[in-house]
């Protein structure tokens, strides 16, 4: 080795020891007679000194050291002068006897410091030396260790950690694939695939019992800012389980990673129906670290001549605790905060409970202080409350009041990020119905079982099934979801037949799945997590960007190796593809 | 959960317990009164019994279970009368109460037992059923404690496991990539990495200071038995390191895995240069579990009047203790074993050490007996042994004797796949000729150093030159490589143009590498071991296939899921390709 102990583990302990060391320059200080540099890897910084009345030449060659050049020093450590009880190794620095330059560095096109000076293109393209940063290393420490905190949970649950292929083949369904042609077979293409979910299912069918992996998947969708073309999933599979062994099996999966990840005990996870989620909350990941739920008014304001509330399909409304005091400014704000067209509303009522107990609200000249007192009793609002009302059809009422709560929690800081509130949501339902594509979709996945006792809606009311689907849901984020599988071959036909496939087609994309589960599949289930954002969920940021090592940016492309690129001719014959001239 | 126990589990320790069980029917035996039916899951076979005199209904019912059927029972654990000492669960049964069929199956195509009636082609296209069987999910098994062990090692000895992406940049050096049109990037595509290894340098660069990843490789080459176009390796990189630490490290880390894997201690390994290894076993990949190394006999047999010796440019042979009682029907056997086209020698010699010590040989008209005992002195040849010489130019004649050597070493059960002696080979040459392509080829890969005392050769003599570069070979396999890497730019700049690059192309391909190294790239080497080798190794199998869940054939398909296969022209049109017109 090029050291004999790192930059962060000397200690007042090894006085007078001779030690080797090798990193990078951090900064050098020079007071007159003495030379100080920080000297940097990935374990800490020591202090190394350099003393111009005892070797003017070593202390020359210091003084010419550069920012972030790699050297090696040896010496002896002594004990510093000015102790720093901020630092491991602040009690020591090294008396330098050798100095040799391992290699030299250019200036770096931004600080390689906590906080830096370079804008976000210049740290992608420089991304070597933006993950030089602690911050930077520190998020994908953090990943290392939740990645190895999530594996020696399943393997103590004797889950078996299985390698799936990555070169499978494309289906329809779902999002857009990411394809590979194919030189030995002309005319053919493998697809990457965008989840194992076929060949966890085939493991089961093959008594896997439990499987688990740490894997690549990939989906070819426009990106948005925290989506990647490239994405890391922990997928998980369980054998003869209903859907409470799972939730339960990962609830304690979750609580083992907060308690050794971050030293935070997490209570049991409640749970909530999808109805119940979408009717209190407005989404299938409520955000449940703060109340503010949902009340619907239509009962106690409609009918009583205010024309926009009468033709709504909802009336729903929520109560900002002590809110009373907003200005006019404050309030317009938050209309045009529901006006912009991400969230949609038509408009925004307000209501005011005065310290007098009366209320004023934005439509008083339609309704009576006895009437907006209903309103008040159906919160439980009290004197300093302010009431939101948003009306229309009830989806967008839904998700518009869902946007303003989540606005209003971060602007009263009840969305504090060191808090972690989960919920399991289930009782999805199976299918969505898509306006453009005038058909079904599956809400989960084609392989997601609908509710044995919604079995028989599965021909009239199909858009009433129930699935045995769940999400875990952390501060508002999906950190993951899964569902109890179909395993017989009539219902998978069945379900397929729902979502538009035809005979051939379910049979060309999904054979391999029905023929296996005619013998003998058993009953299995699984969840699959999102482990980018589960890394940004603990790290408190919003972003996965900065959890992933080499990310992609919003045009799916690498800055920092220019991919993708043009490939030659010659590649392009072999794979028996010619681009298409633009039109 | 569908049961109380798994089928391994229960114990006369359980002795009236009421259980639940699921599993596969294994097998039933009728007899008269009594039907017994073996349930299995991953973890065991349990006992089930059913008495017609206690529920004549439930009984008629077990008999009408097929294998493979997967059911649920319910019952009491009860003594065996007759105990089965073989398997855990041998001295209890379960008296049945209710009896739940979950699924029923079809014949199996073939039978799911260790050993299988299945042909290859058959258990590839239904491998779900395969992976049923205990030989193959033992292997999976192995695999995953493996995977386990090898991060517990590494992740003790402070590396961190990066991810690194899986969408990257095509480039021309080495075997051909998979490539992935951009739908966002007309006329661009991604490679799939042939490994990860500029990202793991530019982790050094970044300060990670120990890198791993257990990652998926692709490459798309023309498949032999033992190559997948997708593969695993564990990829390992060091920062400050010279080789000997890189050496000392892995070496460790396999010791760990034989002990924990296999109960295995193995002793240091032996290192050995590659002359050396070329030399005495005309191999880099030396299998030594056991001896019969080459001795050369040029010396000694050459300008005697024997013609095809004296114009040899290397005269080698082997000695094979006590075979000099091989038949003269044995010794054409060996004679048409080097003649094969695959090992390509022109003819073989031999000499019989007799009983009375004189030597009798195929070239007894052309050496006289004092000149032959000159050639058995090389080998310290006793009475009873067998010298095998080759003839030829150096390396045809070395790679002839080493398939002669092995095929010895199998044929007088030398090679025990239960005995493991691994080696150190070192000292590679940086550069190999290409007489195809005229020019150098990068011996392991453009970014492996050249020793610093044949650095004066690179302009002179570059195809002497050696790396510093190794690989980790037991019982002649190739188990994995590696090498310390160049880390400044000038250097790799001339290794890229010995190469045959341009200074554009090295730029266009590697210039982000190039540049990282003049912002403080530090000394870095590491290695690369191939995991599913590994596997195979450990698990006693040649074949690497058996220890991949889903494995393609020798034509890259996937005759399971039947992949590739075509995509619609929407997915084409939007990659802006069209397929070519076929010639």
């Amino acid at each position: 080795m090029l050291r004999t102990h790192n930059c962060g583990e000397l200690r007042i302990e090894n006085l007078n020891d001779s030690v080797k060391l090798s990193g990078w320059v951090q900064k050098s200080r020079d007071l007159g007679g003495l030379t100080f540099v920080d000297l940097r890897d990935r374990y800490g910084i020591t202090q190394l000194t350099f003393n111009m009345d005892e070797n003017q030449q070593l202390c020359a060659q210091a003084r010419e050291l550069g920012r972030e050049f790699v050297i090696q020093v040896e010496g002896t450590v002594i004990e510093r002068s000015s102790k720093n009880d901020k630092m491991p190794t602040g009690n020591i620095e090294i008396s330098v006897t050798k100095l040799t330059v391992l290699n030299a560095s250019k200036t770096p096109p931004f600080t390689i410091e906590n906080e830096t000076d370079g804008g976000e293109e210049l740290r992608m393209k420089y991304r070597y030396l933006d993950l030089r940063r602690n911050p930077v290393q520190e998020k994908l420490f953090l990943r290392h260790k939740l990645a190895k905190e999530v594996r020696n949970y399943l393997d103590g649950a004797a889950f078996i950690e299985v390698e799936t292929p990555v070169l499978i083949k494309s289906t329809p369904e779902g999002a857009r694939d990411f394809v590979v042609p194919s030189r030995m077979n002309e005319g053919q293409f493998y697809a990457l695939p965008q989840s194992p979910q076929t060949f966890k299912q085939l493991l089961m069918v093959s008594g896997f019992d439990r499987y688990f992996q740490i894997v690549k998947c990939f989906r070819d969708e426009d990106l948005r800012a925290d989506r990647q073309p490239e994405f890391t999933q922990i997928d998980c599979e369980m054998t003869f389980v209903e859907q409470e062994d799972i939730l339960s099996t990962f609830e304690h999966m979750m609580r083992h990673l907060f308690k050794t990840v971050k030293s935070i005990d997490l209570k049991d996870f409640p749970r909530m129906d999808y109805a119940d989620a979408m009717r209190l909350y407005g989404s299938d990941k409520p955000d449940i670290r703060f109340g503010m739920e949902f009340h619907e008014l239509n009962d106690v304001t409609q009918n009583l001549g205010f024309k926009v509330f009468d033709e709504a399909e909802l009336v729903v409304g929520i109560c900002a605790k002590g809110c009373a005091t907003y200005t006019r400014k404050q309030l317009d704000a938050l209309t045009d905060f529901v006006k912009r067209p991400q969230v949609g509303a038509k408009g925004l009522v307000y209501a005011k409970m005065n310290e007098d107990g009366s209320i004023k609200s934005s439509v008083d000249k339609f309704y009576s202080e006895e009437q907006k007192q209903a309103w008040a009793e159906k919160f439980g609002a009290e004197k300093g409350d302010l009431i939101l009302i948003i009306s229309g059809n009830v989806n967008q009422s839904r998700s518009a009041m869902s946007e303003l709560r989540l606005h209003l929690g971060a602007e009263l800081g009840l969305r504090d990020k060191n808090t972690f509130a989960p919920v399991w949501v289930t009782d999805f339902p199976l299918l969505e119905w898509d306006e453009e594509t005038k058909r079904f979709h599956a809400m989960h996945h084609p392989f997601t079982s609908p509710k044995v006792e919604d079995f028989d809606k599965l021909e009239s009311a199909p858009g009433e099934v129930r699935a045995n689907a769940y999400d875990m849901v952390i501060n508002g984020v999906e950190v993951g979801g899964g569902s109890i599988r179909i395993h017989d071959r009539s219902t998978q036909e069945k379900m397929l037949s729902l979502l538009g496939f035809t005979v051939e087609e379910a049979k060309d994309q999904f054979g391999f799945l029905m023929d296996a589960f005619e013998y003998g599949a058993p009953p299995h289930g699984g969840i699959a997590l999102g482990f980018d954002r589960m890394c940004a969920l603990f790290g408190g940021s919003d972003s996965i960007r900065d959890y992933i090592a080499f990310p992609k940016n919003n045009s799916g492309r690498d800055v920092m190796i220019d991919a993708p690129a043009p490939i030659s001719k010659e590649q392009l014959d072999e794979l028996f593809l010619q681009t298409k001239p633009a039109k």
